[in-house]
Parts: structure tokens; sequence; C-alpha cells
């Protein structure tokens, strides 16, 4: 969920300096526009890894935008006439009124999170407290409030490196957090519970934004831009809108990239090597299925990836390890008539395998989020409640004991269309490239920044995405293989 | 929250057999029309106290409908099949695809029921699995499907009534439980847990509809006429709506009776009583706000009630028990300005007392669903989510030590048309009399319907109403008092 703000994203002084003038005039003239129709509030969550420039960004925007219409909480230890009420007292006594933004630094979700990381709690009294989160989150929504939750994230490596150039800054050594950031274990825990909250917490009405904090620069503008296409969006409904739809991708790029880019396509290995590792992952995959440990668990495994990236292949070196009984590899192709009449979902939980087998599904779930959101084969609100729904579904897939790993085959353009060539030259491969195939080519951009979007919101700790470099065939198929043996092993060694 | 559902409700033979065939009429061409349109699944859950009519109840709708458009499904002890999947497998291969209507009978709610009655777990995994629930259904709503929500109710001694009967029927021994209702704590447990989690899955896509099921006739066409209104809604909406809505009481009330009907209206208290009793019911009040266990608490009481029924009265008989200094009696007129700025419960959470103190609401949130409704001050969608949100608020309040009463004081219409013509009669109270009164007295049966509304789906172990017989004075007066203290020593006993 935080791997598309682990990239090192950075933007430049010149094109910072750039941008900045005019976001700041368009941001100040949301700003009164926001005041003068008078007829929603904006409320901002701040949230994050510490270091991550949380405290920075909100001075910023009190530097960019008309300060006398905003205005900052922070919730530190609670009063006196606080802790005599209610816990959700002090935050509903700072609402900002119609008209005016408020910023919640400190709010609900960093109390749900120190409360966790300290053990004050388990996870079911952590998801009543999100639950209550987001009863408080949808009926401001309703109200008419547009809510803003964003995440500051650092990657552990950034954040150590980040919180000892501060320590040496007098101007942040007075700062004390209630957790202790010093402890690596912190980190593991804070990202760890972390990424649950924004599981359960993300709705469209109040979706969370992951911003990564390393570089000053990308993070102001990322979150300057956020605010302000969200803004106007509000403002130039012609009703009020409730709930204020959201549509913005969890983890904005403003540098253009996508984790897509940060893969290194040019891992491959030699045939030999390819041959003597794919027995020995073979007869790995093999003994597992077979061990005794797997009667506890079943195995899915979901192949997504570019056209011609060579998901059919790698799916036959798994097969080839195993005996026939004990998998089946569905195919998804365009739902049939029966699986029309049902929710989208129905056709992949008719194949969640018993315990101890394996199902292969060639195409999967996610093509909600990826064709279906392309083509328009479903609407907006379709997909975007999707992500939700899709984590849902495989969190009860892995709460029951099913091990289920997620590839998308990466390959870059320039080797589809030599892929592409290819087929069409060889007579029994010709079958395998169609007009569809060239057409959605012509969509890379799109298709692109859909994988993005889906590997931001649905790669979690329970089901996580391995995104495999596929431009060397034999490279992906070991590296799937291998991925497979290991979260098999991982969930053998965790009973 | 059941309130409504054991008043003893019945309906005749003869106005039973009158109004059979028309509605299985409507129902049959409303499920060809279903089947036609092939736009939508309907879902009915089934769900509420033992021998309540359920069974009996789907073998009705069966034989009143085209039993090969019907599906019904039981989830009793999990298949070998079954139990080595995901717990959701088994509900998912039995949905009703588009155009065909499931009947799923000991469904999710009735396992988590079952678990809680037999403490395999606690209140947080009692509530992660209703918000585990809350998505699925959301997620089929928004899939195009109806769902449909029956809770089936008996009082206690209904109940118990009920079960000897049917002992010795032949016809029902057969009839095993996972729970042995025989036992007087299983009916506790059931029912509040029950209510808890009535409370928290009740949603406009989704809403429970409580049926009293001790009367059989009363049981069928209640069912048959919300399934019947439900379903012509659904077919005549132009467009899919998703999710469908729906605007039904909690309740159904086809005769015509509401809990306000079943007050003894005729109780009253002598002067001599009276006085007696309000001199030791002040008294007993004064000590109990200064009682030291009041460290922990506070106290909110709420008075709504007719025009004319005596609040003000009332109210000055509590505050007259107190020191000014600890409590403060806040009436509730128009929104200001500044409130209407905020969200609807914003200038009640203003004036919640800190431990130790009392706040007095003359009129309060509960305005969103009597006047706001009745009047059109909101729209329907608002005042409908306004319950749930009303029952977060009121469960916060009482979590963090809130002890809330909460009063509607009833009188007739008779007794207040006297009361407005004497109070024009009387110089200093004429001010307390005005157009608006008498307009509101026109739409006495529409405040009627908002008011069992209103306590049906508000009235809450943690949170009850408490209706007031208020033609006399007097006997109301000493019943608010009490009721007060009453609830006040039930606090401190807890602690």
């Amino acid at each position: 969920m935080f791997e598309s703000a682990e990239i090192g994203r950075t933007i430049d002084k010149e094109t910072y300096d750039l941008a900045v003038p005019a976001l700041r005039e368009a941001l100040l003239e949301a700003q009164y526009e926001l005041s003068q129709q008078g007829r929603f509030a904006v409320l901002i969550l701040i949230n994050g890894i510490e270091g991550a420039g949380k405290g920075e960004t909100v001075k910023l925007l009190n530097e960019w935008m008309d300060p006398r219409l905003i205005e900052v909480s922070t919730f530190d230890a609670p009063t006196d006439e606080e802790l005599a009420r209610p816990p959700a007292w002090r935050f509903w006594r700072q609402l900002p009124p119609k008209g005016r933004m408020g910023i919640f630094f400190g709010n609900w979700y960093s109390q749900i999170l120190q409360g966790r990381v300290h053990g004050r709690f388990k996870d079911a009294v952590m998801d009543q407290s999100i639950d209550t989160a987001e009863s408080l989150e949808r009926m401001l929504s309703d109200e008419g409030t547009l809510i803003f939750k964003f995440w500051f994230h650092l990657s552990k490596k950034q954040m150590e490196n980040r919180l000892k150039s501060l320590k040496d800054d007098p101007l942040h050594s007075w700062r004390i957090s209630p957790l202790d950031w010093q402890q690596s274990k912190t980190y593991d825990k804070f990202v760890r519970y972390g990424e649950r909250v924004l599981r359960r917490s993300s709705r469209d009405y109040a979706p969370w934004y992951v911003v990564e904090g390393f570089d000053e620069n990308y993070r102001s503008l990322t979150v300057g831009k956020v605010l302000l296409d969200g803004l106007q969006a509000a403002l130039k409904a012609q009703a009020v809108q409730r709930p204020h739809p959201h549509s913005a991708p969890l983890t904005s790029s403003i540098d253009n990239r996508t984790l897509l880019d940060s893969l290194d396509m040019s891992q491959a290995l030699e045939k030999s090597d390819y041959k003597e590792q794919l027995v020995s992952e073979q007869a790995r995959l093999s003994g597992l299925m077979r061990d005794k440990r797997m009667r506890r668990h079943s195995l899915v495994t979901v192949f997504e990836g570019n056209d011609a990236a060579g998901k059919g292949g790698a799916i036959r070196r798994v097969a080839a390890a195993l005996d026939p009984r004990q998998y089946r590899i569905v195919p998804i192709a365009a739902p049939t008539e029966e699986a029309l009449a049902q929710p989208y979902l129905w056709r992949f939980w008719r194949h969640i395998p018993a315990r101890g087998k394996f199902t292969v599904f060639d195409r999967s779930w996610y093509g909600r989020v990826l064709v279906e959101r392309v083509e328009g084969f479903c609407s907006p609100s379709d997909w975007l409640r999707a992500y939700g729904e899709i984590n849902d579904f495989e969190e009860q897939l892995t709460d029951s004991g099913v091990v289920l790993v997620k590839f998308w085959l990466a390959i870059d353009k320039q080797t589809q269309l030599e892929r592409f060539q290819a087929r069409e030259k060889i007579p029994f491969k010709r079958y395998k490239i169609t007009e569809d195939d060239w057409r959605n080519r012509e969509k890379w951009e799109v298709y692109r920044d859909a994988v993005g979007d889906m590997v931001d919101r649905t790669s979690t700790r329970i089901a996580p995405w391995t995104l495999v470099e596929a431009n060397n065939k034999y490279f992906a198929r070991i590296k799937v293989l291998r991925t497979i043996n290991e979260a098999l092993e991982a969930a053998f060694a965790k009973d």
C-alpha cells in the first residue's frame, strides 16, 4: 500500500519554483470562493510517519493560503475539560464551519495508531475505533464537509536519515512524540497498523492520499495540487453533492512516475541457470504442496500483466510441478450471462479452493479495476468502490488460511512490440495476437495508471502484489515460482 | 427498539381474509415483473426470536408466490465442503441471480448472535462481524440486490407461551435450535445482543423490519405488505438505483396502532400524594447529584413531547431540587446561523456536560426526526440517516459515563385542546400559545407516526425512551423525577 511512496520521488527546484505561484493563486482563489459560497466546510486530516514533513506542510499551507480562513488544531494530551467529556467532544468543538478550512493534526487516527502500537488494545478494538471514525466522517460528509486525509510517508531508511538530521537541528529538538520513533520496531508496527487503518477507512467520500514525504518540493506540490483539485471540483458542482465524491488516485503522482517505472527491467537469467533453478523451484513447490501443513491452507495465485508478458508460460511452469488433481487453472474471459446476473465477485468465489488445493487465476477479479475501468465497462463509482471490496474479499480469504499470491508481469513497450510481431510470424502462435491486443497497446499509458492505482490500493501486507520484471521470460518464471514457494513457507512457519 | 413489537398487535380473520387475495395477486405480479426485468435480485433475511413464526412465514411466502422464482436457503451446520473454505463461501454459492428471490434463513446474523449468546466472543469481535456483514450487504446492494431484513419478535411472555404450545405439536417437535430457548437467560441475551445488531446494521439500503410475531394474521400481512411495497418501488424506479433506497418505518404498523396508543392515559395522582412524592423524589435527586459516585458520571435529560404536554413544568420540578451551579437548561429553538454552518449535532455536542454536571435539553437533537421531518426542513435521506447518527452519538455519550434519560411527554388530543384554550384565557400564559401550535395540532397524526418511528429506532438498551402519560401533570412530574433517580441509581450500582 505504501510501495509507491517509497520510490524516491523528487521535484527539482526549477520545476517547483515555476509551479508554485500559479498554484498559490489558484488555492487562494478557491479559498475565497469557498468562503463566498459558504456551502461546505473543508476538513484536512494530517497523519503519517514521524519526520515525513507533516508539520512543515501545514506551516506551508498557512503561508500559501489566507490563514484567517484556516484553523489548525492539534490534539495532544487532552485538557481537563476534554477529559471530563466523551472522547469525540474535543473534535466536535474544533470543527470548521461552512466556508472555512480546518486542519486536524493528531486526530482520531493518531490516537488509534498510538493505542495499537503501544499495545493498549488489539485488532478487534482497533477495528471498532476505525468504524467509529468512519461513521463520523460519513456523517460529516453527509452534512456537507469535504474531507481530505493525507498520509505522509517515508521508507524506514528515509525516516532514519531524516530523524538523524532533525536531531541536530535546534528548531526541531523540542518535538515530543508519543511514540519513540528511534526504535526500529515502532516504525514497523506503525506501518503495519497504518496499512490496516488506511485499508479500512479509505472511502470514496473520504479517501486517503499517500504522499511520499522525503523531498520537500514533491511533498508540497502534491498536497497543494490534491487540495486544489478537490476544492475546485467541489466548488464547481452545481448542487451540494453529499457525500462529496473524490476520484483521485491514492498516491498522487505529480512527477509522472509510477511504481512500474522503478523496476529494473534489465534483470535476466542465463538459460543454463534457468534450467537448474527451474528444476529446484519446481521440486520445492511440489514438496510444499504435499507437506501435511498444507492441509490447513489452500493456495490462490493471481496472474495479471501486460499482453504478451508471458502469463501463460509462467503458469505452465507452475503447473508442471504438480499433480493435476491438486490444482485448477481458471482462465477469466468476459463474464457469462450467468455471471452477469450476479455480483462481480461471484464467479471468483465459486473457484476458491478447498483446504489442500490450489487455484490459479489467469486474470482475475482485478479486471474490474483494469479492463472494466479503462474500457468503461463499469461506471467510475463501480470501480472506485471495487478497491475496498477486493480488499475485504482478500482479507476473508487470508483470514481463513488461503495463501494468496498476486503477480503483475511487466514488460516494456518495446518488448511487447517485438513479441507481438514475433507472434504474427509464427503460425501456431498467431491465434494469440488479435486486434484487441493492438488496441490495448495504444492505451499503454492509461493502463499503466490503472495498474499503479491498483497496486497502491490493493497491495496489502496480507495480500501483497509481486511485480515481476518479465522482459526476460526465464527471470520472470523463476521469480514467480520462488515467490509462491516463499509465501507457502512463510505461511507454514506461522502455523 | 422492540417495544412496538410487544403491544399485542392482531388482525382479525375477516380483515385478513379480505386482504389476502389482492396481496397475493400483487405479489405474484411483482414477482413476474422482477423476472421479466431481470435488473436486480431480491434477498430476504429472516431472523428473530424462536417461535415467532419465521418458518411459517417463509412457508406462506412460498405458497403465496411462485416458488419456482424463490430459493430458500438454510444455513445450519456447515458441510465438509463449506468448512474447507472461507466462511462467506456458503452464502455466495446461494446468492439469488438477478430476476429471482432468495430467502436466507439462519444467515450471518444468526451466526453472530449465536456466537455472542454462547459467549464465544465479546462485543468487539461481534462488532467486527457486524461490520463485515454490513460491507457484504452494501456491496450486494451496490451490485443491484434489493435486501429485506426481517426480525420476528415476541415478548418474553409471548415466547414462553408459544414454546409451550409448540412442544405438544408433533409437527414442530423435530425442531432443533442451536440455542436453548427454554432458558430464560437465553431470551434476555438474545434480545440484548439482537438490539446491538439491529442498531448497528440498519442502513437505508438494508433496513431492519421488526415484525411482532404473535398473531399469525398480523405477521403474515405485514411481511407481505413490506415486501410488496419495497418490490413495487424498486420495479418502478426508472433507472436501477444503487443502492436501493428503503424508507419504510422500522416497525410496520398495518393495524394503525403505535406504541403511544398502548399507554394508559388515565393514570393520575392526587394533589396530596403528589406533594408528598415530589418532596421525597426531589430530595432523592439532590442526594444522588451530591453523591461522590456522580464524579464518574454526568447526567443528560432530553424532554420532548406534544405541545402543552407540560415539559416546562416538569423541568422546573427537576431543577428545583438542585444547586444552579450543577445544572444547565438548554432550550432548543430554530438553529442560529452559527449552528447552521455546522453538522446538526454540533450544537448539542457543545452542551454535553462535564463529569459531575447535568444538562437538561428542552427539546433536542430529536428535532431532526420530528419537526424537521414533518415540516420538510430537511430531506428524507437526511432524517433517515439521522436515526443511526443519533444512536452512534448516544452510544458515545453513554460509553463515557453519561447517564442519558429521554422523555416523551404524551397527552391526548382532547387534553391538548383544553390546555390551548385555557392558555388563551390566562393573560400571563398567552405568550405560550401561538399560530404554530394550532398548525402543529392539525398534523397530529403525522407527528404521531414520526414519534412512533423515533421511539422504535432510537429506544435502545443504552438510551431508552420513557413515555410519560402526561394528561395528569402531577403523575407526569413524579414519573419524570423517579425515572431520573432510578437511572442514576442503576448507573451507580453498575460502577
